[in-house]
């Protein structure tokens, strides 16, 4: 699971890259440490003629050799078009085609042994209506968050950072020096992290082969998870989020696949039983997923009610007539520093409060579209009772915000584990006996819709501040971009259904391993929350509290010590999924200390360019390497690591 | 035995190192790329004073904190201990204990089927008198062909430089700005070099394993040798050797690896049998020892010659009365050039050109040492005949100038290779009826020490030329060191062969494989050219004579083209070894070439550190890595390398 949200995630940067280069005005430019004075003879088109025909178009390179351009292609139109692709690509991940809603159909439940009856066939009707009345939800949620999250917040979204860094590059005017230099630079390490990508696949032609599975810090610790698995995406994230965070999640991993999993597994016949898979929920695996749950939540949820207290206290105040700039209250609080701000933010900022998206149309649209759902969806699963998606859809706006959040500090998008949440939940409260494991997987799908679209959402938001794409076009351009998405992907799932008679089944072509993980959670969920193994939900109150706890805490010392304090949401999030991707960002994170103990002004300068290159060579290999599974070309080597014991045994199993 | 050698070139490295860090007097310095205008304001102290007690005692740093030393410890005098260190170390290597010495023992004879009853068991004794009656004839055949090798070819000697600079840097006055920014530089990669050592120690658990198997290239190429290996010392080497020398390793590794072993591989059962052992003389084996010895040889006696005939020619003008400077008339070549040399390149000159020994105390010397022992050695082995050692010590000096070019050039000391060209020789001359196999041995012993001791003292030669000390205490140092040696390596050996009654015995704690080999290649030997495969000979016959052409066109070319034709001798080393160390050179070369183009004055100025670090890191991580073997600790991981078929095989038997 946390393999496919990283999958998802590396997709994504891959299909934000899918963009094209264009020709460039030259203008004069000053030579400084600013993005935006280079760009600062180039107007911003509105939010209309950001919003261009061409840039939905795919052909655009043509266009402009066949001379149809006779406007250069804006980097607000490449932006635009970057988002449309990912809305829509987003949705093949959020649409679980290849977890909860395959695990819903025959094949898959015939696996099983219990509730073999509990199925619904993939059908294209159900699923293009499913999907249109679920996925504009996260759409609608992210909208009034954006503000607090890039501006007030200034989260780094690390691989929207990055794609709007590659934008950027590509239409740097001839005449910035610096600029080119940092561009040349994005080059550089775009192409490393690309042909090092392609050199990994060298190696990998087994299960657990190849440098991600490098035990770089012995077999022992590897088993733990600690290792530096070689990620050129994960350095370049930790060089794009703060210190703090890297520490915070290097920490989290100590404190989890270090210290708690290894004592709890001491319990093992104790607290839980010692015959479970090590899948299975009732066991350490629920202990890894409902801790890092509680303490996601009890830090996303505290911020959430921060942020709405002072969201309602400063519209009170509104509405009394004491401020009335007509921006929204909270993107004033940083207006008393507007003066010690760069220029870079302050027309970042200008443009992406300029055109505004007014809360209650977000509001409206949310509530309009929730009841459409909660009327359409009862039709299609007659298991997943109106009042179950009512309680969802109260309760999403706040995940999708912890979920926009935790991504925004470390870049991760936890949404197989949000949908795991509503698995549990709603399967526990339906019950077995009352089609408990469909209502379950539906319940999956429409949080993991709207906390994956939120998610991706607010990473394009960031793309668009840095890039100054009006807020508008962007939303404009996600709602073209998931309606694409909502009849694409289950399109393209059902030419697969159709095709591969033995889709989805173990040993042939196309299994779906995590299909069968979904059913098999859902399964489970149904036995609600006395299955968790024992103390699971006390730890579960613990971590809530210590999370909240911590926020308390740092907001109640001063900006001097709160920067010392971890950050609880980046803690937890290698409770389960593990520190080797906080190794990562760490050595990234390492890599940028030293380089500004050398030189501040260039590490300055050329960190970012380094960092998104970094990320976004990583994950365009994705691509060609996506090619080469589909064609079936299977890479030629393996690099396996070994204990000498295992190795003497392989040695004389090979006869050497 | 390339392992062996390699090995030997490493270890001699890492002895090199064991020097004393020391204090230095502070001095007023100019910034400029001159080394000895830093230690301008030092006096050089004369070669007795280099030659003191306190250098030849361990315990300096000792001495220097109870305030007995008055005078610092200087550079010379550092680099006449380390010079020492290397003759007396040199001698566990060339004295064959692991190889032709422990091959004639009676526990190795009876490993074999064939001449089982030809042994000579080891005694302290007789080692002994064998070591020095050979082992000082090495010394004296370089000590005329210093000159030639350091100031007129201006050969690198890698690791010799390495050395120099370590030394250098040990001894950098305070106030040097840019010298201590080579010594942090240094320092640095050193560190690296030797962390990088130690992490690779991890992965090897058994053979084939860690990053030394690395198939970077792939399985195939692995096959034919070709791979980067991830030698720290390498890449180092290939950043002082010039470039012309690294392309003309790889292209003499494509050439026999890339083409003519394959090729020759073909021809299998036709050309020779194909039942032979891989290790066979007879088979493969003999194309690739041959070929190289021939044209190595063809280049070495090329470039012997052209320096014999000027000599002699310079000598007889000399003698004529038209040139009486009084120094050795080689020398005098380049002083045309001496107004356009550097500082650093006159001061050097100027003081390896002080203290001269007379080339007649060098023949006076080698005539005696071989009269003595010619008399001797068929005392200790009787079936090496008087006139077999006579004609051994007429063609050693054309062979230790080979192998000191070929070392000054590439680094590589062939010693074992010009060792079985005298199994080989010897042992087809007196046959196996007349005791051949021991013969052939020792007459290996004889060869190997000559041939050894010269490419190991012009490696230091060319460090005490780069730190100013007197060629005439480093001669003395290494009679010193050598005498040392020849008491030391053998009672060591006895401790061993004593306390170990399995000594030797495959399977044992201490297994001697190589002198199963050197063995093995005496019995082959016996049986004279004729046991070479079909065509060997008119092969090596062909490379001999193409290494002599190349050397024609390239003297008859001018300067501007000459230095584009690839070198003979660099070439035919790879032609035995394998062309993976080229690859590390040509990586070193490359990133110099980089770096070059990037910043050439940054380059120039820190290139030769770097590489200095990179040798000497690794050279010395040899120690602490020989200290864990002895001790038995075992590394706890194999990083393996499996083609996808083999991979599955074993991922069967592993069960996963």
């Amino acid at each position: 699971m946390e393999e496919m949200a990283s999958r998802s995630r590396r997709v994504m940067v891959r299909r934000k890259i899918m963009i094209t280069r264009t020709r460039t005005r030259k203008g004069e430019q000053k030579e400084e440490l600013s993005v935006e004075r280079i760009f600062e003879n180039q107007e911003v088109p509105s939010w209309r003629n950001q919003l261009t025909l061409r840039a939905f178009a795919t052909w655009t390179k043509l266009l402009e050799k066949s001379g149809l351009l006779k406007q250069p292609f804006t980097r607000q139109e490449n932006t635009v078009i970057q988002t449309c692709v990912v809305a829509s690509s987003g949705i093949a991940f959020s649409g679980g085609f290849g977890s909860y809603m395959f695990g819903m159909s025959e094949a898959v439940a015939k696996q099983s042994t219990e509730h073999t009856d509990a199925f619904k066939n993939p059908s294209l009707s159900w699923m293009i209506g499913f999907m249109f009345v679920v996925s504009f939800l996260g759409l609608f949620s992210v909208v009034p968050l954006r503000k607090v999250m890039i501006i007030d917040f200034k989260l780094t979204y690390p691989s929207g950072t990055a794609t709007a860094y590659l934008i950027n590059s590509f239409h740097t005017p001839a005449g910035a020096k610096l600029a080119r230099k940092q561009v040349r630079a994005l080059g550089k390490f775009f192409s490393f992290s690309f042909l090092w990508g392609f050199f990994q696949w060298f190696y990998t032609a087994g299960d657990g082969c190849g440098f991600a599975e490098f035990p770089s810090l012995g077999l022992k610790a590897h088993e733990n998870k600690f290792f530096f698995d070689f990620s050129a995406t994960y350095v370049g994230v930790g060089m794009i989020c703060p210190y703090i965070i890297n520490i915070s999640l290097l920490l989290g991993g100590i404190l989890s696949w270090g210290l708690m999993w290894p004592l709890i597994d001491t319990k093992k016949g104790d607290w839980y039983s010692a015959d479970l898979k090590p899948s299975s929920l009732h066991g350490l695996q629920g202990y890894k997923v409902f801790i890092s749950i509680a303490m996601i939540l009890g830090d996303g949820l505290y911020n959430f009610f921060k942020v709405l207290s002072r969201t309602l206290t400063a519209l009170f105040f509104q509405l009394r007539g004491r401020d009335a700039t007509g921006a929204l209250p909270i993107a004033n609080r940083s207006s008393p520093e507007t003066s010690r701000i760069s220029y870079d933010d302050q027309r970042r900022t200008q443009l992406f409060l300029k055109d505004q998206i007014p809360t209650w149309v977000a509001v409206a649209g949310y509530v309009a579209i929730a009841a459409v759902s909660t009327a359409t969806l009862p039709h299609i699963f007659p298991e997943l009772k109106w009042y179950y998606i009512l309680v969802l859809y109260i309760f999403a706006p706040g995940l999708a915000f912890c979920n926009a959040y935790g991504c925004g500090l470390t870049d991760w998008s936890l949404a197989s584990t949000y949908g795991t949440l509503a698995i549990f939940v709603i399967g526990a409260w339906a019950g077995a006996a009352h089609g408990g494991v469909l209502a379950g997987l539906a319940a999956c799908g429409v949080m993991m819709n709207i906390v994956s679209t939120a998610s991706d959402l607010s990473q394009d938001f960031k793309t668009g501040y840095l890039t100054l794409s009006s807020p508008r076009s962007m939303f404009v351009s996600q709602l073209i971009g998931t309606a694409m998405g909502c009849i694409i992907s289950p399109c393209v799932f059902w030419l697969f259904f159709k095709a591969f008679k033995d889709l989805g089944i173990p040993g042939s072509q196309y299994p779906a391993p995590y299909a069968t993980l979904f059913r098999n959670m859902a399964i489970l969920g149904t036995d609600g929350f006395s299955s968790l193994p024992k103390n699971c939900l006390y730890l579960c109150y613990g971590f809530f509290g210590a999370a909240i706890l911590i926020n308390l805490i740092k907001d109640a010392l001063g900006k001097k010590w709160a920067r010392f304090i971890p950050n609880p949401m980046a803690m937890a999030i290698p409770f389960y999924i593990g520190p080797y991707f906080a190794i990562d960002m760490c050595v990234g994170s390492f890599i940028l200390f030293i380089w500004e103990k050398i030189d501040k002004a260039k590490a300055d300068a050329f960190g970012p360019a380094v960092a998104s290159g970094l990320i976004c060579g990583d994950g365009i290999w994705t691509l060609p390497g996506a090619i080469l599974a589909l064609a079936g070309v299977k890479p030629p080597i393996c690099m396996k690591f070994l204990s000498r014991g295992t190795n003497a045994k392989v040695d004389a199993l090979l006869g050497s």
